[in-house]
């Protein structure tokens, strides 16, 4: 771990919780992302939409990418997520090289944070108890609607 | 090469030309995709929308996704895209589990199809001159633009 450091990444987290609460409190999906940039100045924010917009494409981390709008560089920003990032997220923060992916946690979905880490990306595993809570909850409340957001049958 | 055959994914890749096509028209980066049924009909179908909407999370096969709506399965569903999708489309694929990709051209821009082959997915590059000129066109007009929608500085 490099960067502005553990207890900035901590508070960076609360963020993106806030944002996956919002987004189960309007009965979506609990799984919330910022994008910051090298300074911890919020790019942008955003949660899970698929059943609030019928959008299967806003995941909680491409949702904080759209809401930073058009950037010319990513290099020095950092993706906070609530949780792993799925292969689609992986894929977004590879392809526009963003620098850094705080994570809250592994354990309820493991995506491509490994993956990431092989291919040069900061990758920090915070392993929230709160985090893991939200999820195995909503998970065990929802299982069906879990399973349509990570495409599995 | 399995499924419905080149002479389907020739006619397919026409509607992603049209989609690529209609994106310059107003503007924007040339890149189209749509996405298929097992049956042939299109579920959705969409361009990238990076300067008509300033998103940068529009690229032609997210924005094929998003049109689609939300599926419970992609099994049998084929994303016809008419360039090498990047890795935030690879990681698309990838995650929904999206059976096949058909691509107009690679030489522009390589992105993450030789990956999705190694996973699974049924990849079929048509090569297809047009496209290839669309590209070859639009990055010697807005190389700076292209860039941004790749994440190169």
């Amino acid at each position: 771990m490099s960067g502005p450091g553990l207890a900035a990444y901590t508070d960076w987290l609360r963020i993106a919780v806030e944002e996956a609460e919002a987004g189960r409190g309007s009965g979506g999906i609990p799984v919330g992302a910022a994008l910051f940039d090298a300074g911890g100045t919020v790019l942008g924010r955003g949660h899970n939409r698929r059943v609030q917009d019928g959008d299967p494409s806003a995941h909680g981390e491409t949702a904080a990418f759209r809401a930073a709008g058009r950037q010319r560089t990513y290099t020095g920003t950092t993706m906070v997520t609530t949780l792993s990032p799925c292969w689609y997220c992986s894929g977004l923060v590879r392809q526009f090289g963003i620098s850094r992916v705080v994570i809250g946690e592994a354990r309820t979905f493991h995506g491509g944070h490994d993956w990431l880490a092989r291919h040069g990306v900061d990758v920090v595993l915070l392993d929230d108890p709160g985090c893991v809570a939200m999820m195995t909850d909503f998970i065990a409340t929802e299982p069906a609607l879990w399973h349509e957001d990570i495409g599995e049958e």
